[in-house]
């Protein structure tokens, strides 16, 4: 979109596309000004390239990526965390709970899976009825029980301020006043209230909140991860936690510049992070 | 529910519970009762049980199950697949437009991209702008193109009606009539007039296609077939198909039973089962 | 090594360095050729860059890599062929034992599992006593029992010569002469008598068959490709087939140029490969 | 092998069979003894079964391995640690060091790439010639030069008795007198002087060091975990460890019982275990 009279030209998603816009066609006579990568000091961001591989030497790219966060809390630096359920059933709740406390997010994008499974193990200690301390199955109904807590409470914050959920991400998150958006899926159970169901609307509120970010974290989690992928600009730096090197790979293969890809496991990566984070 | 005046009990929802509704709580007095598996004659669903591996025959597996897709055709049962973009990625997209005209597809469930992509293929003989005849980047810019001609005829139906989508999946599905939903998803570019972009409303469409299958065919897809997954009764037979084995796994780790789960290259398995179909 | 009065200067493996031996030390005064990549005419090598991923037009790219086999016929050059089991284990081992059939195989270099699953397949029709037919398992004891028959005959080549091995990739192999390595290795049942069980000597054995290769084609291997690929000059095609996109980027990680990875299934991938080298 | 004089019936390889000996052939009149699966206080054990996933409570899991192992300390049980060269490139190697320094390892097995990693990593601070601070590509030619420097001195053991090695894996290893097999492969570089080349040997000793294991602890390695999964009789307690979902499955698929398989990263799962442990 080029808006002559404000001299500046941006991109819009096509759906915002309104009658009368002026948009540049094809590409003649359009210069790409790429951000400068700094040849020093950019840490982790700077050693790590494209090549994605399980082999690497995980605990000093936990500490490097520690560094990253603390100096950019004196900088005002934004940071968004895109998450997905693995992040309960690997049994790092707990430690995500921490950085919003600590002050390390100050977004978070995800589906309706993560809001229920964290308030089920908040509530019950268990996700999808699994125990989580044991591993052993005690009792597949709190997953219902939970959503029903929820929709008789109203919504996720009413839960909060009538004192019956009281630990975990959810918690932290409506307790230090950090925004969430929940965007619905055809997968969703419930949903719970917070869930924006169309996805047009949810597309609108995730880029809301990723359009002046300066990291994004996303954390073992495809379908969001790809969808706010889709919606960065190449000045952001990306950090992408996922067993799976397929999708830490997806990622990359879109172009997505600036992206430290770390194929390891968010059970065991968010509690050394926080380790790190602490110190 | 419990519909005593009708001597009926069923499933239904949780957002589709109404006032009134006469809902069981906890288990007791309650029987479940598991379909019966017949002994002999299940062809591919008796030799296959729950541990997914790579390393299965692959062939014979194909073999087996183009038999069990040949017999119901005089059964009248009802076959429903899933498919996710890498269809399309893959190059099988012909070969899956080409199961459709022999009749082996009585729905179809996806989302915005496949639709995309396999419209893009259609038209420009491109997927993301890669030439699927010999994987060269030929125009990044026909994603685009395709969605502005599918916007501009008004939708997938008309584009076929005013005779400029000639081949491919979508082509096939409206040519033979057959039923299609496409669950808008976050990540969607456009999205497509057809899509959904409710996820209420899209899960109420998906219930209303497989509630009456028979069989339903999982084919690289994780999001909609674990929707799908969540919406079966034991009594349907699954075939799914990825090449991620974490995948396979998750759809039986759901309980899911009746499932043949192979761990194979969709992009393979397609061209193998229409010549099967085809014999 | 240097040797002045021949003017060459070639590479040889650390435990083959003899006393007296020139060797260039450091990289000063060194200039390394790399083989000119033609801009056109590579066919299946040109398209295909390091980028691996389950997502290509997998049936295109076979029907290109059947192309470039073909020619290579007229032309001489050497096809090595590198397996593991898991070719049998997916019930591909009648379209290997077809392309050598066909002549697409001048070596193969593997261990003893590939043998003894062959053998058993082409004895029982079994895999570790699965039936490759239907998957069940019909008797665990045909493992034992193939190694019994073939240390009784003496090795592989008697119990052809006798008549009891007559199908199969083993079979082929010997009856045209096709020569063939297996390296032992710390897994092996058995292990058979051909087996070279130490790993020195299999590794000189192994050099012999790849030192003038002009194509290695790795399929579902993962230590024996490895070690072919440490043992390859810069000049030699690599086709590496595996379902597992962790080993095809391993291959790449190390700098083996001129590969082409494809994340496939070896069981789909052979029998459509045979399929196109038999139009 | 029945030895009737001495009243006891044991298995042996096929290879260590001599003539005379009386052998049981087929099932008749055989009786199996599972061993008992203590309804309570097997810890990890118990609330593992045989699903491997992911996605299960990794720091959980951890907690209870720390347990069991330190359980075991006062009751004199053995643990071998099976270790791949990932180990190395993950960074795990100074926290195996740790595990070994604690007392936590009573043998370990592996091959040629391990020691060489874990040397090179100590001697250079690189692995394969990256710098394990920050992934950054230094020398890679410190790979030769390590295998180059153990050469010289003829032996691991020499190179720390010379004071040159002195620390890393291999140096706790010779310090605190723990026995180590190193089986050669056809992939090996050099190989060290310690590494066994003969594959039937290196079974031999593997199967010496195994017979009476308590644990067996395998860390991301695959060619070396079968090869002790096949000769581990049911009674020893394995835990796998494995970012490849495929690898810890196909451990379980092999009928091994009594095993803990962790889909996950094992540069970071060896650090919070080793905290566990130190706690």
């Amino acid at each position: 979109i080029v808006e002559p009279e404000k001299h500046r030209a941006y991109c819009k998603p096509i759906s915002a596309v309104k009658k009368g816009d002026l948009i540049v066609v094809g590409q003649r006579g359009v210069r790409v000004k790429h951000p400068e990568r700094p040849r020093e000091g950019l840490g982790v961001f700077e050693f790590m390239n494209s090549d994605v591989s399980p082999e690497k030497p995980v605990t000093s790219l936990i500490r490097e990526i520690a560094r990253s966060l603390k100096e950019r809390a004196g900088n005002g630096g934004k940071i968004v965390v895109v998450a997905g359920p693995a992040v309960i059933h690997t049994g790092a709740a707990p430690y995500l709970a921490r950085m919003i406390e600590l002050g390390y997010v100050d977004s978070l994008l995800s589906g309706n899976a993560l809001a229920v499974h964290d308030i089920e193990s908040a509530l019950y200690g268990t996700s999808l009825g699994v125990d989580l301390e044991n591993s052993r199955v005690v009792n597949p109904r709190n997953h219902i029980a939970t959503i029903n807590q929820v929709l008789k409470a109203g919504s996720i914050k009413e839960l909060v301020r009538n004192g019956k959920l009281t630990k975990g991400i959810f918690y932290q998150l409506i307790k230090h006043d950090v925004p969430f958006v929940l965007a619905g899926s055809i997968r969703d159970d419930g949903p719970l209230p917070e869930v924006v169901k169309c996805s047009n609307e949810a597309q609108r509120l995730y880029r809301e909140q990723v359009k002046d970010a300066d990291f994004v974290i996303m954390l073992a989690s495809t379908l969001h991860s790809i969808a706010v992928g889709n919606m960065l600009s190449s000045r952001v730096k990306i950090i992408c936690v996922d067993i799976n090197p397929a999708v830490v790979t997806k990622l990359s293969d879109r172009g997505t510049s600036q992206a430290v890809g770390i194929v390891t496991d968010v059970g065991t990566f968010l509690p050394l992070l926080v380790n790190e984070l602490e110190k």
